[in-house]
């Protein structure tokens, strides 16, 4: 059974954090965290996974069993020794978690000794990747949504406990709630629930069936109407008992439609519910819903007040994964660059800055500039790889993003709740213009590097040359 | 920080579960897992995760702090007190782990009280369809790799601690080894693991920083060449410190490409290593993998040694899901049917047994048959839903499917090691004809219902009819 320890991570870090531990010990490295494409051919992300991470940084490390199982390895006794006391001492910058990013400007930044810096990457990367992406599309289906109810009941086809995260990264890209119950424990996320298809079926008749659970969660009872006939059976069932619930001085709050034309059942529904004068009475609906879905159902004017989704918001179809790396820029004293086969891979080098620029009213301009961290102030912004591509943004307001969040492997703010992030995130989306939240062609929100640290780049690309 | 506990459930299998608790406690039920639609529009799924499944159930409980929380929910306190005793003590009977499965026909099947049945819902749908998930991406990824080593190196970009599992299912499916080193220590699986660009980087002179390594790791060196010229620099400097190594009586293990035309690449590096007599190097390549890409390059004959398959591995791209669902067949003493709007939706009622058809040979013909468990052999097996299509198979060897491996809560056999699964599958893999493993419309295997199922199914619905 999965547990977090510091052996949840490559063999490669320990490996290359030998070496290091041997030949390069205290070097000082600077690491970015980035990716290169927005996730589901969109217009922004929104970052997410950052207080977890610092809480699992916080706590990483090296068990008892996890230093008995690299004994049976290829490690040294003096490495071992080393991992045995190993905790995180480093600085981490930042975005704000909820922040909306854009790619290949760094949303985070390790300042550490090598090593250290080396052994954190994969639970970084682990972490952010796939946080950043389901906040993401839980945005996409909060943008459609408008102010319905959105829940996710994703977990029975989330991958493994990865669903833990899953119901996190929801909250925070917009959803209201989820089914998942550890996730209203741990994070305060509202928990909400309706009843499955066994329980009607457990039951020789329907009506009794809804009847019971009434009586037995009279302040949330949610009808599931579709396991017989939804509008023959299940609907007129419902509002039998929603009329005796009413008799005690109760409520219905909804039934769920989770099969069948879904905008056709609503508005049957609807009808048949508001002819029972039971207007308050909310439809839910579920079944392989996403964003695209949402918005056809939104665009037919179905009558649905809940959404609850699973599959595709907790997999983060059809990206189900964010490219995101970490990459070093600077170390003992020297900026450090990668370059490899293809030119969009060539990374940043040196300690960078990110400025997101605005204008006098306070207005985001689509676009962020890289800069060397010392360059307080960004005059031009250049594209990192066409050649003519620049943006002069000299007078406009830059806003320095990256903030220390970690200093001495110590968290410097108290932990932010999901609910804040959720809020911050909500304002963030708010100041971005229209164009960039569409689904087709979205508008390219530019990112930039200053002539400075273009100057150096290209230096490096050619002394490295051979 | 994730960690299982009985909570990591959806909010409604409690709901439900009171409601049973208070009104139907002794009432004994029969669910069946299965899927309805083969991932990847592949031929078979090779079914993974129950071994880690019946540990989960076994340590399955409800802990302070889940009842802590459950008590500012709307729960009874008699309800909560059942909770803080709760362990599963129902009967599990399965098909074995790593087995063949195709869909439609149940693969796992719980009898239980209704209350224990329900509250094991979600955690073993979330176990049971990652995993198969998995396991199957990496059987068809083996397909089209013959003998070449597999390694999966997807960590980082898994859907958070799901990683975990991933490395497990990907072994199941057919992969030599991980990176993932929690899953070396927990699970026994071979871990491997090369450099990092970040590595090379951190050095003036990649030469300097492969002979630190070569150094370091004498028996497992794997050289990344791609920092900064492949073909110029990279495989240039590893074979210089390769023929360090020898003079030191040692071997080069590999030399990893992770970018540009791997074709191409290999077959350039594949020359130079020959010609500098160091045929014994192998070439590993990674960078965006899946069993179309390694297709691609053994076709074109790419001297490549081994495969590090990273995200569309360990997120079963483009899938990202398998359907899985768990439905009641049986309750106090009644078949129980879901009938829905669709008709490929409709359940089938009772306590089955599926039986595998083979011929005299003991060869599979592609057929499961559906069975109400006291069928001990089927002669004909209906299609589920289309009229007139059956099949006669009253002579055929039927091989019971279903078989107990969990009594009383507890498991019956010891726990199979990942190695002894995947050692299965591969056998049960081996004897499946071709046409069901080629990726492009592979043959269907038929999986149908007997006679008396049918019968009974159809007197249901009938039953059910408004």
């Amino acid at each position: 059974m999965f547990q977090y320890t510091a052996t949840y991570t490559d063999l490669y870090q320990l490996s290359m954090a030998q070496v290091y531990f041997n030949k390069k010990q205290n070097e000082h490295a600077v690491f970015d965290y980035y990716f290169r494409r927005l996730p589901f051919k969109g217009g922004y992300a929104i970052f997410a996974g950052l207080e977890e991470l610092l809480t699992i940084i916080e706590k990483l490390r090296f068990n008892d069993e996890d230093l008995a199982y690299l004994k049976t390895l290829d490690f040294k006794p003096t490495f071992l020794a080393y991992l045995k006391d190993f905790r995180f001492s480093g600085t981490i910058n930042s975005m704000p978690e909820g922040e909306l990013v854009f790619g290949t400007a760094p949303i985070l930044q390790v300042e550490a000794n090598l090593i250290e810096a080396q052994i954190i990457e994969t639970i970084l990367l682990n972490t952010l990747n796939f946080q950043t992406l389901i906040a993401t599309k839980a945005s996409r289906i909060r943008q459609v949504a408008g102010d319905k109810t959105l829940l996710d009941f994703g977990l029975r086809r989330a991958q493994g406990p990865g669903g833990y995260y899953a119901s996190r990264a929801a909250v925070i890209g917009g959803f209201d709630g989820s089914s998942n119950v550890i996730t209203g424990r741990d994070f305060g996320i509202k928990i909400s629930g309706t009843m499955a298809h066994a329980f009607v079926q457990s039951y020789d008749d329907e009506l009794i069936a809804f009847r019971d659970f009434a009586e037995n969660r009279p302040k949330n009872c949610v009808l599931l109407v579709d396991t017989y006939d939804t509008l023959k059976s299940g609907v007129p069932n419902a509002i039998t008992v929603a009329k005796e619930m009413e008799a005690r001085g109760e409520q219905l709050l909804a039934i769920r439609l989770d099969s069948g034309d879904l905008a056709y059942l609503s508005k049957k529904t609807r009808k048949m519910l508001d002819e029972a004068e039971l207007s308050y009475v909310k439809i839910a609906a579920s079944n392989q819903l996403d964003e695209y879905v949402i918005q056809s159902l939104q665009n037919q004017k179905a009558p649905i007040d809940i959404y609850g989704v699973g599959t595709n918001l907790v997999i983060g179809k059809p990206d189900g994964a964010l490219d995101g790396v970490y990459k070093l820029a600077f170390a003992n004293g020297k900026p450090r660059i990668k370059i490899s086969e293809s030119i969009s891979k060539v990374t940043l080098p040196y300690k960078k800055q990110v400025y997101r620029i605005n204008n006098e009213e306070g207005v985001l301009i689509g676009a962020d500039a890289i800069a060397i961290a010392d360059e307080s102030h960004v005059n031009r912004m250049n594209h990192p790889v066409e050649p003519f591509k620049s943006l002069t943004i000299a007078k406009l307001n830059q806003e320095a993003m990256l903030k220390p969040v970690m200093q001495n492997g110590r968290r410097l703010h108290k932990i932010q709740s999901v609910q804040e992030i959720a809020a911050f995130s909500k304002t963030q989306l708010a100041g971005l213009p229209e164009e960039y939240k569409r689904f087709d062609n979205p508008h390219i929100y530019k990112v930039g590097i200053s002539d400075r640290l273009k100057q150096e780049r290209d230096n490096l690309i050619e002394e490295h040359k051979i």
